[in-house]
């Protein structure tokens, strides 16, 4: 763990380290990508069966082994426990609630030259989740990222997953019949990406592709944006804590270490105006961290990418936390109203001492699906708008273009485009 | 030109052959890209430097050399003949006008649980802009990218922009004296958006590029995907025109030529249902190639890539143009309602005989920035919110923690990450 002190000398430069340090895989895997892309394009099917018995020693061969059935989803949702299926409920409808009001507005007006603009928003017709297997794969990540699409109204939600040794994991299953997915299939890496944009003979293509995954998966997905949309490129996970002095130290050390037994690169920051509390809460750590079942995980974590940043003043906390453009931003303060508004820069924040990261991972309502690694300077966390899109019109009479054609003309005859100006002209009777 | 028939026995294979041609360069430059992104973070200014001098013939030494003033953009808008100035004034208030009302609204709203939540949108705090120089350096191009992210409320708006031999293009600077551009560099290539991302000495960082550009410019912004923000990878231009026979076939024909005139690898395509109709276009095609200054680019579009499709009837053609998802889409029949609604995927759709595509490049009032190659199915035009991001919130209080907690424990837990479970638990006393 890092201990900074916006006092002392060597502070500045410390702290712009801290904000460049990306903790990102540079492993390159752009070249296995690509041949992999390039594999499952030209052999579809078959070039999926021979890579996923490679990778996941899961072989493919009749429909069960390809694809998970919806009878197999909800069987596995009906045998779920009663109190983890209504909490599964809780958090599918509570998800639902809060992007249902993402849905955006058409519009369709006259203006006062007569000419009628507009803009209307449509579902893209398929989307392609990609669910991790094993230990990432995760029940909330599913819905955080099927009901923006069901909410879109997204026709036909297809999800990717592999299945180690032919292992499937019930909870996502559940979680997919919550979600009204309507296809699992079981495969996964850089060619279940290649399949869901290309397409083979047994998966039709989608239009967008989201959902965390490796190196191989964001790569994959990297390669093939623009062949169909896909959500922005996540790194490890991250917390900024801004805490004064009247904060329980174990309830943020609990905070602190809920982001590091996430991933041995996760990062999670704590910036204070008060030393003691500092101290606290670095023993709070170790306490817990004691008893943790994903103490080896966080351990690591805190002692490699752990910090805490003491302060003179929590006025000088926005500005720290502009520059970290953090995933996740807890104001743990009696009143977060004012560290609120200046704080540009956020993936999401949560407000006052009584809201902890952990339940807008699970049932909040604001999806966990969020910038990483400073990208909360210019990117937002997935939403409904992922799954759709705009297509803006334009309707002219002649008196519109009259009003406004020749303007048209000109800009067109100063761009060198005549046949522009043309097709205006003409309308003008010109 | 190809001319196809729905009633053909070949159609079907024609068509699909049609929507799968993507026209795209396939010049391989991702290695050459990967390069010169290197260089410039690594050497910054002067890699710049040598960069500008090999490709652009132009010698970045003084500040003049790198630079453009202020004072030269609005010398050159104040030299503008007053027609053109008019001109670009209006499209610049029309562009902004519509922009004006793609600002989204914030929400916070407390649940019937206690539960605030909601979502800030805010602006990026830089955005640069890449403008092409020679043939392709339009003023509309740098109205339509800039006025977006001015009205987005973006902080600094970075233009940056190749002047080859030193030669500058007055009428884009008028028009980013018009936008209200911040800064105007005299460099260009993958080298420019480089310097963007990266920043440099002399090139503070921004956090999102958008603009057109060549094979060159479009790898290093797809490269950079993730360290900024970007807009959708643009492709050769497309236009589909649906048309009865009740069209003047010059009209028509002018406004697939307006296409046609962009680039030899842009698109047009008609769809009629009327044969004689067909007939005419192609003929006026010809006559108004003979009279066009840009006939060689026109004419080499038109002969390899020009489409006319023969339909029984319209209500084949919403089909269609969904297959083929084009940029821009003109429904040239009396009443284009009930086709406007049946098309899913298009970019920007023309109403009606009297719009042609050509108004809505200028100064209709939306973007001309548009998704191009069949990405309609998933993308949408440049937008204010390409410029902004959204912050979730979320604020709880001991009552709301009551009453979602316990299932926020359940799922922790049944994820195995008992500190996100633990970071609740304290809250209720547990």
């Amino acid at each position: 763990m890092l201990r900074l002190n916006t006092r002392d000398p060597g502070f500045d430069k410390a702290f712009r380290r801290l904000v460049r340090d990306r903790r990102e895989s540079d492993e390159n895997v752009a070249r296995d990508v690509q041949i992999i892309l390039d594999d499952v394009r030209n052999r579809g099917d078959a070039a999926l069966a021979e890579l996923t018995l490679k990778y996941d020693g899961h072989a493919l061969s009749d429909d069960a082994d390809w694809r998970i059935s919806a009878e197999a989803c909800r069987e596995a949702f009906d045998a779920l426990e009663p109190g983890l299926r209504a909490a599964l409920e809780l958090a599918a409808q509570r998800i639902r609630t809060y992007h249902e009001a993402q849905r955006p507005a058409d519009r369709d007006q006259v203006d006062e030259t007569g000419v009628r603009l507009g803009a209307v928003w449509r579902a893209v017709d398929a989307a392609g989740l990609y669910v991790p297997g094993g230990r990432a794969a995760y029940p909330s990540s599913l819905l955080m990222n099927a009901i923006p699409a069901k909410v879109a109204g997204v026709g036909r939600l297809v999800v990717v997953t592999p299945t180690p040794k032919g292992q499937v994991n019930p909870l996502v299953l559940a979680a997919a019949h919550l979600a009204g997915v309507d296809e699992v299939w079981r495969i996964g890496g850089a060619q279940a990406v290649a399949a869901l944009a290309y397409g083979t003979a047994r998966i039709r293509p989608v239009d967008v592709i989201t959902g965390p995954g490796n190196a191989w998966v964001a790569e994959a997905k990297r390669q093939l944006y623009g062949v169909v949309g896909i959500d922005m490129v996540a790194g490890p996970s991250e917390i900024l804590v801004i805490a004064d002095g009247r904060n329980n130290p174990e309830w943020i050390a609990a905070d602190l270490l809920s982001q590091a037994e996430h991933d041995p690169a996760a990062q999670s920051i704590l910036i204070t105006d008060d030393p003691l509390f500092a101290d606290n809460v670095a023993d709070q750590v170790g306490v817990e961290l004691a008893l943790l079942p994903t103490a080896r995980t966080a351990t690591e974590s805190w002692n490699s990418h752990g910090v805490i940043i003491e302060v003179a003043s929590l006025d000088e906390a926005p500005a720290l936390a502009n520059a970290l453009a953090a995933e996740h931003v807890e104001l743990a303060v009696e009143d977060p109203e004012p560290l609120f508004r200046a704080i540009r820069h956020a993936g999401s924040v949560f407000l006052g001492r009584h809201t902890p990261e952990a339940i807008g991972d699970y049932l909040a309502g604001p999806n966990h699906v969020l910038p990483t690694g400073r990208r909360a300077r210019f990117a937002s966390g997935l939403s409904v708008l992922d799954f759709m899109k705009r297509t803006s019109f334009i309707q002219m009479d002649e008196a519109a273009m009259r009003a406004i054609g020749p303007a048209a003309i000109a800009l067109a005859e100063a761009e060198g485009l005549p046949a522009h100006a043309r097709s205006v002209e003409l309308r003008l009777g010109i």
